[in-house]
């Protein structure tokens, strides 16, 4: 069902993922309770959403119970560390880029075979692949910087999966659109690591300040 | 089963939320993945509380797949303007208070159906017609509008639910239970808008301040 | 199924509970609605996320209609009160341990019986226990106490969850397993508030502190 390479590729996405939410959490002054959290929140955030969203049970990290115990190992490891280097923040661009592409064509994957239209399926497989960090900055009370002006994150994601959904309509194996899927959303996402690519972000200033009558 | 006039004030308060969520997301200084995402939280998020408590599936925005398209093309569209007059939020009001009407007696009726108390089924009825503005604003690191003195809205909703479910028991046309409690929420809001009818706020400084021992 | 003796306490510690979310709102200048609705999260949120994790319906909440009605009741009265003494917080210590005792040892069991791991089984009633108070920060807008350095919490909770656990697998009586379980945590918690018994936190100085590439 899943090949061994698609498994090595999860692995390491959850485990760059849950060490950016170490990072977070560090970065607020949390103590490790807050790290092992925020670490899962972020690794697992996104596919928590979908599976509820989808009403799949048992949710993947309950049935891949390794996962949290990997994150759990992690967040006690990496508080050993008094100081965790800048390096290790860069280090981990290609294996999240990795993740974002695995999680968001499965995660696109499985709302298509719940039967949703495939825009919502392209949705759903986004948020599979971009919502564990939206949950983890939403936590640690600072706006997610999904929503911001960064290096297009979301938008590789979304795009990757229309190619996915398109390619697994014309071609007989499963895996061929899966891998071009995948290959695309970390190419484009590493691209726009390298070139900073944004979208552009909207000057509050531009804005009526209150929300009020 | 629903009528074409419940389907119209349906669509109408999904674009008045998903506008408030924009305009929440811009002034926030937010990109496009923030506004879309913030503008499907205020116009789906009640619903999909709803859902995900009473176990309905699919959620209503992945069934009605034509609403997040909608979402998606009015960010867009708003993307273009450089600035939003502030009399668009005002003209906003009034079919926000149809959605806040709509959404509350739609998800009473829902809560009701699948087994739950009255009291329970007002609750459900006001989360749906009213939390998606508490999810947007939380995501954007606000303290929820909802929930401070600002003119009445969940009271306005509660209220209401309450009247529609007493109609709905002595009277043998649900379609009347149902305009009467949509009339009169919308009602009681505009006036509590056009007076500036609020609750008391609690003032911070008659609690003690500190949570630790 | 459940005695007198737990039941009463479930009682207790959602009054506990409540009333902790009620202070919370109340320091952040809320009104009725933003303490009403604050409280239910305090009160309910772990409970509600240990039920859509673990697919259980009717959320507890709902099948227990009455607790919502007494949640209403406290949020009533306590507006009455312009201000709340130190002193009632501090009376809440015992309750709220009790509650944190309850929620965790039944949530572990809820877990086990849907068949997960003992390590998820124990993620989960730790989650129960302590997560409601998460949810009523992150919606008041402030990072999680649970998160930071404070007397332990979510430690004494996790740990008790696996003496429950061995407990549960070794003796034949369910009622003994429990109430060791929860008698532990209660020790443990009001050891830790009297000792100030914490985590070490991270200092963010320790943190690079940017994330951005």
């Amino acid at each position: 069902m899943e090949p061994a390479v698609l498994q090595f590729i999860e692995l390491l996405a959850v485990i760059a993922a849950a060490t950016f939410g170490v990072l977070l959490a560090r970065r607020k002054g949390m103590d490790f309770v807050g790290v092992f959290s925020v670490a899962c929140m972020t690794a697992f955030g996104g596919g928590t959403l979908r599976d509820l969203f989808l009403d799949r049970h048992p949710l993947f990290w309950i049935q891949h119970e390794h996962y949290p115990l990997i994150v759990f190992g992690l967040a006690a490891v990496t508080s050993l560390a008094r100081r965790i280097p800048k390096l290790v923040e860069r280090a981990l661009y290609v294996p999240d880029a990795l993740g974002l592409g695995l999680f968001s064509v499965v995660g696109t994957g499985y709302a298509l075979e719940s039967g949703t239209s495939w825009f919502i399926a392209c949705l759903l497989g986004t948020i599979t692949g971009t919502f564990g960090g939206v949950i983890g900055d939403v936590v640690c009370n600072e706006v997610p910087s999904l929503f911001r002006s960064a290096p297009l994150y979301a938008t590789c994601s979304f795009l990757g999966c229309w190619v996915y959904l398109l390619l697994r309509s014309v071609v007989p194996q499963q895996i061929l659109a899966i891998s071009v899927g995948i290959v695309l959303i970390v190419l484009f996402r590493l691209a726009a690591l390298y070139w900073n690519i944004r979208l552009p972000e909207f000057s509050p200033a531009d804005v009526d300040d209150r929300r009020g009558p």
